[in-house]
């Protein structure tokens, strides 16, 4: 592992959709946003929707027809991928806080290992959204030429101090739910409770706040809750349904493993500054994308990393699309993602 | 109270400075935000800072040698007024959740009150930063023509989602925590954890991602704390240093029913809309402030209340001001803010 430590018989879940060619040359990796699976879209084998159903498929913005493309479960996620709620095989328990110190930097090499395994020496592209972003500047400024064409959306060269606050705050909400036990809690007793605020403070950051203005002006839900103090507004409702759906799919330790691993990456690390390091990754060709209404991820950070690609020899397409989703867009506003990512590789 | 219910016996604690003339036309009210007391500046009773100190004073921008100045620490609060943590005469114990229901509407009245008994019948200005820019227009809307010159900052006619979101996951903060008891802890026994959690989440969206960009950017504290996932960097380190100089000094339940407070409020309430409610209070002359980098108070919100008073005939001198330190640069940028309250105030 990047900072030390080791996990053995480690798993990576992934899923693939169109063929590898002959010369396997037409390999395109997507490296995921801290929660969703490998299942980024349906397939014979799931033909349930994946969470960029829309994007990917044969036709679509990143075509199955052209494209092998690959989708991994990050490592030290929970979705099939070796996390902290995994089985240690040395004591046939879940490693909970005993699983080793996880940075973006150990998700790129994973991820390296799984395309050579695979039998591709170079990607045709990597593809990054959020976290996903950062795993793939990780991936290139550790393997030179590896990936030749970047796609990055919504993504950043490190965290910047706001979203850092907002993510330690995140992990508190989780480390202060007194069922959290330093992370033994049961299988059956999780921390629900400030796993909650934790999701619901990401989805106000998430989110944008001209987006909510329209959708939920000042509407009371028809029912309000009982208890004092609690909810009476239709956005509260909102960050409830979301609450809901997250806490139960997804494991509180492993949050926080993912959760640091974002405030811990720099780029800068690799090459002293962000600008040495994008130009030691030789790509041939980015498209880097933002939207204005991110708050988490700003579009500044993204034209940051377009104009350090471009200094760096790259020809670089940058898009701020004017989305009012915020730093969701990508998972959302198709009819504004689709074709600039549709563009770029097409013409690959 | 505005909600129903009523308190017997309640106290209202301000401060003044400057003396009232024989025409009694001289006074000036500051409603304030959430957390403040009604020391807004020193005095020779209480020559400690006030939290508003470098705009109220002999030849300040808000002039003691001109004005009588007075600041009420609002209805609800505990910085002397009544408020849930008050004893209940009725029962010799703290009120707790047996406190009615606060509305602004109630502090706007309590005020009314203190200033009538103070035998002022007509203000010359009325001064609100924040929340207490809130409760101004609700005394305005109450009170018409009592109020003739206003000065509004980094204030809104009613909360929008992002607001009421960020105040609604504050507000779940203190009730999680399982010190809370439903109101009833004790003295010695505060919901402390969430309290802290409550407040952090407050500075994050009381300044702004640009300032901290420059202040703290990525940089570590020295000696990082011990326990997983626990602070590293800077920012998380400042918010760490908010919350222990709040906790303790602000009483958790008169948080939550203040936080309610302004989440309820609506000056549309008052006239079927924003504009119809503006329209009602006779003012004459008004300032109204923000700066564009407030995500709490939009300044939108303020362009919305000088657009509607100037529609109602006064006349109104509206500042987006540049200030980095979002929300709270009425705190802090007193370079920026003080010379428009002194031109204003001057001219009256």
């Amino acid at each position: 592992m990047h900072r030390g430590g080791s996990l053995h018989a480690a798993h990576l879940a992934y899923e693939t959709w169109g063929n590898l060619n002959a010369r396997a040359d037409n390999a395109l990796l997507i490296l995921t946003g801290l929660s969703p699976s490998a299942h980024a879209a349906s397939s014979p084998e799931d033909p349930s929707p994946g969470w960029w159903e829309a994007m990917i498929g044969p036709g679509k913005a990143i075509d199955s027809n052209r494209y092998f493309i690959i989708c991994v479960n990050s490592l030290g996620s929970c979705k099939g991928s070796t996390g902290a709620a995994s089985i240690n095989p040395g004591t046939g328990k879940p490693y909970q806080l005993d699983y080793p110190e996880l940075c973006l930097e150990d998700i790129a090499v994973s991820a390296h290992e799984l395309v050579r395994h695979l039998g591709i020496s170079r990607l045709r592209a990597l593809v990054g959204p959020s976290m996903g972003g950062m795993s793939s500047l990780a991936f290139a400024v550790l393997y030179p030429g590896m990936a030749p064409n970047l796609v990055l959306i919504s993504t950043a060269p490190h965290s910047l101090p706001f979203a850092t606050a907002i993510r330690s705050l995140q992990r508190e909400c989780i480390r202060r739910d007194p069922r959290w036990l330093d992370g033994r809690y049961a299988a059956d007793a999780w921390p629900e409770q400030g796993f909650r605020l934790a999701r619901k403070l990401g989805m106000v950051t998430y989110r944008s706040a001209h987006e909510w203005r329209g959708r939920f002006g000042r509407k009371r839900v028809s029912e309000p809750a009982r208890g004092a103090f609690e909810r009476e507004f239709e956005v509260e409702a909102y960050l409830d349904a979301h609450a809901d759906r997250f806490v139960g799919s997804f494991d509180p330790n492993c949050y926080l493993y993912l959760s640091r691993a974002m405030d811990w990456f720099d780029l800068a690390d690799h090459g002293g500054d962000v600008d040495n390091a994008l130009g030691q990754m030789q790509v041939k060709r980015a498209l880097v994308i933002g939207v204005p209404s991110d708050i988490l991820f700003p579009i500044e950070q993204q034209r940051e990393i377009a104009e350090g690609l471009r200094s760096a020899g790259a020809v670089v397409d940058f898009f701020a699309l004017p989305s009012i989703q915020g730093h969701d867009s990508f998972l959302v506003d198709f009819e504004r993602f689709a074709p600039p990512v549709a563009d770029f590789l097409g013409c690959l």
